[in-house]
């Protein structure tokens, strides 16, 4: 198979993310990465490829530009401002504060700034965040321009991961929406019907918002019932879509201990769900934190798993492109990656 | 002068607030009571008064009633889930998770359900918390009572403060608005026209988003300018009000350093609206935070020119109470309290 990787992305390394008022060590760190690699390398089979800048123009069409040209300035901003420290908001535009009174406006201050775009405390910036975000999604991008000139699969080592972020919100370790981004840019090669197949443990309220709208975009999700699962506010199953978009948006939510059997059977719900919407392409949101031993998730998901759902996906026979998203069981990273992408194209038997 | 206190407000004790992800000593502590109790005690002038129980009803008049619940349960829930520390949230409602989607509803989870309420990150809940907000609200109750049988003026030394607390949001150190429910209540008593005059160093974003869009209740407020000060997303000068509420909001946002010239010129012009609004009566939402050495702001304000402002209150000539709210520069916390108070009644000629 083909993957798509650079270095760049060592230069996003925070040491530590605030959770519940507590810094911790950062769960997603460089070294998923070094596994995913290893594993793969340690495959045989698959060829890597380094991936084109594609510019700010695909990052643009997708996310807020003032949100982007944020995040292009934030760092140098917050250490002029607040010192050497990794940037973490600490007060956030929350709805309540201007019900009744219409949309707010950014203020001068960083401090203020990163909590009118982001929505957590667990995603810091620090000097090199926005390089290795642009980065993640030149991968995204590449690994779709080689599957749209006619690779039947391609896998983007992102990092950062993207899912979380939103046309004008970021957090949950995600800067810009490398999946969401890589649909639109499919989009605009003149592709119609795109879909994006998220199974990741967390529910990719990014890629929901950005396409919540559009009926050119499905978007399919397993994922932590939001009543008990981080990021809370999105992903139950009445939302739909809505407008052009009524429709075109299928959330899975799973409960705790979900083992193989169940995530596979929920899988097949969101590839028959693909299947009638008549993508022509599947972008994948994949996430290894259904994984049984993931230290911050409550599924129970096996490596056998995994290879199972890479199967699936095979089976509905779509080109298709797998964006990495999360997964922190470091260990058992790069084999839960290798397993999924083994029963991907073991499945359609290509390699 | 008739003073409202009483000792629960000591059930709030957080050792830390999160600044930007780092825990801090926290700022808003029980001695702040302790230094303006015995500076008011000190001028032998004053006379203190234990405050009556009004229940939850008038909470509940202002705030939603599923954010007093949360706040009532919030501690019990945290010590099953989380464990015993304090608990401060790391995931928040920001308004681009769901922009074209809807209003959110409440997880279950009290992780989630924190930063469903709350927007920030250093308004810590302690065991002691809700009994303190309550018991904060009722010496505003109180002081508001007794103004409304005749008293010409009521301070109620409230701890936690309030002016930050919205409808459907609490943070900046306040849980339920002491000085919007008061105004509520004086409503709900017959009060036809009723003024809140913030001049905490902070805009008082609650109580602004609570009578935004009400004819009834008019909001000045003196503060730092958005654009730089916290909370960032409210105060600026071209928020009015809305609907039937239109012309009945007005935010004076102040410069860094301004003195006691400026911000005495300033407090005219809000006095002036108030007067033209025809307020029966006016609550004060007082800070001290405008003082030049406290160590969050960066004003200039002087011991004399808190007297000086509460001279201008005075001659209002309307029934006044005042509502404690924020001041860090504890050393002189209460005597600058006790300048303002003495500044109102001196003036007015009332003892």
């Amino acid at each position: 198979m083909l993957l798509i990787a650079s270095d760049a992305h060592r230069a996003h390394d925070p040491a530590d993310e605030v959770e519940a008022g507590h810094r911790r060590p950062m769960h997603e760190t460089p070294d998923r990465v070094d596994r995913i690699r290893a594993a793969l390398d340690a495959t045989g089979t698959h060829r890597w490829l380094d991936p084109d800048d594609h510019g700010r123009a695909p990052i643009d069409a997708v996310h807020d530009p003032a949100m982007v040209d944020f995040l292009e300035t934030a760092w140098a901003e917050w250490t002029t401002a607040a010192g050497v420290d990794d940037a973490v908001p600490d007060v956030f535009l929350h709805p309540g504060l201007r019900a009744g009174m219409g949309p707010a406006r950014a203020p001068a201050t960083p401090l203020g700034r990163l909590g009118f775009w982001c929505f957590e405390t667990t995603t810091p910036i620090v000097a090199g965040t926005y390089g290795a975000a642009r980065a993640a999604v030149d991968l995204a991008l590449t690994a779709t321009d080689r599957v749209l000139v006619g690779e039947r699969f391609a896998y983007a080592l992102c990092r950062p991961p993207g899912h979380h972020a939103g046309r004008s919100v970021f957090g949950g370790y995600c800067f810009f929406n490398n999946a969401a981004i890589a649909a639109q840019h499919a989009v605009a090669r003149g592709i119609d019907r795109v879909a994006v197949l998220d199974v990741d443990y967390h529910h990719g309220n990014g890629t929901q918002q950005i396409f919540y709208e559009r009926a050119d975009v499905f978007y399919a999700s397993l994922h932590g019932d939001p009543d008990r699962a981080y990021p809370f506010f999105t992903g139950h199953g009445d939302e739909t879509g809505a407008g052009a978009g009524a429709g075109t948006n299928l959330n899975l939510p799973l409960g705790v201990g979900c083992d193989d059997g169940d995530f596979v059977a929920t899988l097949d719900r969101a590839l028959e769900a693909i299947d009638g919407f008549g993508a022509e392409i599947v972008i994948v949101s994949l996430g290894l934190d259904p994984y049984r031993d993931d230290p911050i998730c409550d599924l129970a998901v096996t490596t056998d798993g995994f290879r199972a759902c890479g199967a699936r996906v095979a089976a509905l026979d779509r080109p298709t492109i797998v964006v990495q998203e999360g997964g922190y069981a470091t260990d058992m990273l790069g084999s839960n990656v290798a397993a999924w992408l083994a029963g991907l194209e073991t499945a359609s038997g290509q390699r």
